[in-house]
């Protein structure tokens, strides 16, 4: 599968990722970046991830065999609307939102016609950096795509959208919209709003920075996805919020129980739950849940 | 400053990378180890952390010139009872405890007229990895340790511990045991209880194996702290008890004004509160903090 002309909206480190790693595979002619900022779309142009660009997606989607559109998902209705009337038939449409229900919702009032086109897409390959001087050509190799076609998706339009992530480098997963949202509420969108929430509550005391000065390795890591792009961050639990909500609540569940356990000086009640912990983390570091 | 003969009580990570730093520094002879484990002690012997082991603590210390005690917190009553008798004049007394108040109450209980010989410290140094096989001569290089000594520590007591710690290439500051126990309940202590909340959260569920087949990086980094040893957390989060508990309900409350955004679906609010984290987490990690 070769795409003549691909068009990526929204040139981050996802979308740039995606035209250097298709570049990379030899699977793709001219791509077409479309972005808000000039400033990125010029590094864009010097990593190699896109050949031009506009700055109207409509424009860029013109003619394009593939469209990528890799924006904060709270945009992507507004994309899909400009990019509908320029739209080839024949032309397959993917997204890389963190989120998929309120994609797939965005797509049935904006695409009409064109809905058959999309299959959207999940990449599970997030970093605390953004922008297309943080893209890889390597960002997607073995990392999980999940795939959540519609039932109006296209069989070819589906196949060209497989083999784009494919030839990424990705592994291939395919789920329902609500499945995909539930299982990222619990893994992804609440160890995000976790770290946000730690860092948040340190920083907003009076002994803020003697705080900050004795944090060390395990609160570096532990925090490191509250690094994470705010706007992308907010889209992505305004979008979820009921998934996350119900898991905030399982979460805060858990802190009862070990509060408990805290009041009563629970010493092998604390252990227990630590070891579990620890050997299901090995566990799934071994690659027993692959 | 040098030491004819270091015992090491409890040569884990802590205890093993201890004794290859001074041996590094070349600021000791011989270093006597005394552990439960003589697989360990071993293992700590073949990576040179140590010289010679004994299975008892008090024989360990006799004749030493500086013992570290570096066992999980709830041991170090009982190790110092072993040493005292066995601790001669003009030996320095240190530790390794993730807590101060209890080691130094523990201090005040067992070691009667030699607590002039004790000066407490926390080498802000961890991994999730334990044991000697995991020490470094490396570990404490440029890492923070607090020193918390006592009014009763003798000047001389002091000195020796700061310049021990110092060798291993440790940055030194000193706080009392109740400022120590308040800053690392926020900065340490909770996010480990956070971390152990989650895997927990997640290991516990039916589709617990599908759910960890999703997690990603994000996740990784997120729960390495949950990796950490079980018994030596178990142990510090007892004897910090009310702090981390204080600790939680902040952190609960902070979770309470998120959720309450996220039912209002209050995108600025979101993105101000992960914006503003991401900044200040940005500010320390440009050393702003320092």
């Amino acid at each position: 599968m070769f795409f003549e002309r691909v068009a990526i909206v929204g040139v981050g480190l996802i979308g740039g990722s995606f035209g250097l790693a298709l570049k990379a595979a030899k699977r793709c002619g001219h791509v077409v970046g479309a972005g808000r900022s000039a400033a990125n779309m010029k590094v864009a142009m010097e990593r190699g991830a896109i050949d031009s660009f506009e700055a109207d997606a409509g424009k860029a989607a013109a003619n394009a065999d593939l469209v990528l559109v890799a924006t904060p998902v709270a945009q992507i209705e507004k994309i899909f609307l400009a990019i509908k009337p320029n739209l080839k038939p024949g032309a397959a449409v993917t997204d890389a939102g963190s989120t998929k229900r309120d994609v797939v919702a965005a797509a049935r009032r904006a695409l009409g016609a064109r809905l058959a086109q999309l299959a959207p897409a999940h990449p599970i390959a997030g970093a605390e950096k953004s922008g297309a001087a943080a893209a890889s050509a390597e960002l997607f190799r073995g990392r999980r795509v999940v795939l959540t076609p519609l039932p109006e998706t296209d069989a070819g339009a589906a196949e060209k959208v497989a083999a784009a992530w494919g030839a990424c480098g990705a592994r291939l997963s395919r789920m329902t919209p609500e499945e995909h949202d539930g299982v990222f509420a619990a893994v992804s969108h609440l160890p995000h709003v976790l770290a946000y929430a730690l860092v948040s509550d340190i920083a907003g005391r009076p002994d803020a920075a003697r705080l900050f000065g004795y944090a060390a390795g395990g609160f570096r890591d532990f925090t490191r996805i509250a690094s994470s792009h705010p706007e992308m961050w907010r889209d992505i639990c305004v979008a979820n919020r009921d998934g996350l909500l119900r898991e905030i609540d399982s979460y805060e569940q858990k802190l009862e129980d070990m509060k408990v356990m805290l009041q009563k000086a629970d010493a092998l009640a604390l252990e227990r739950l630590f070891s579990d912990a620890r050997a299901a983390r090995e566990r799934w570091l071994n690659g027993e849940y692959e």
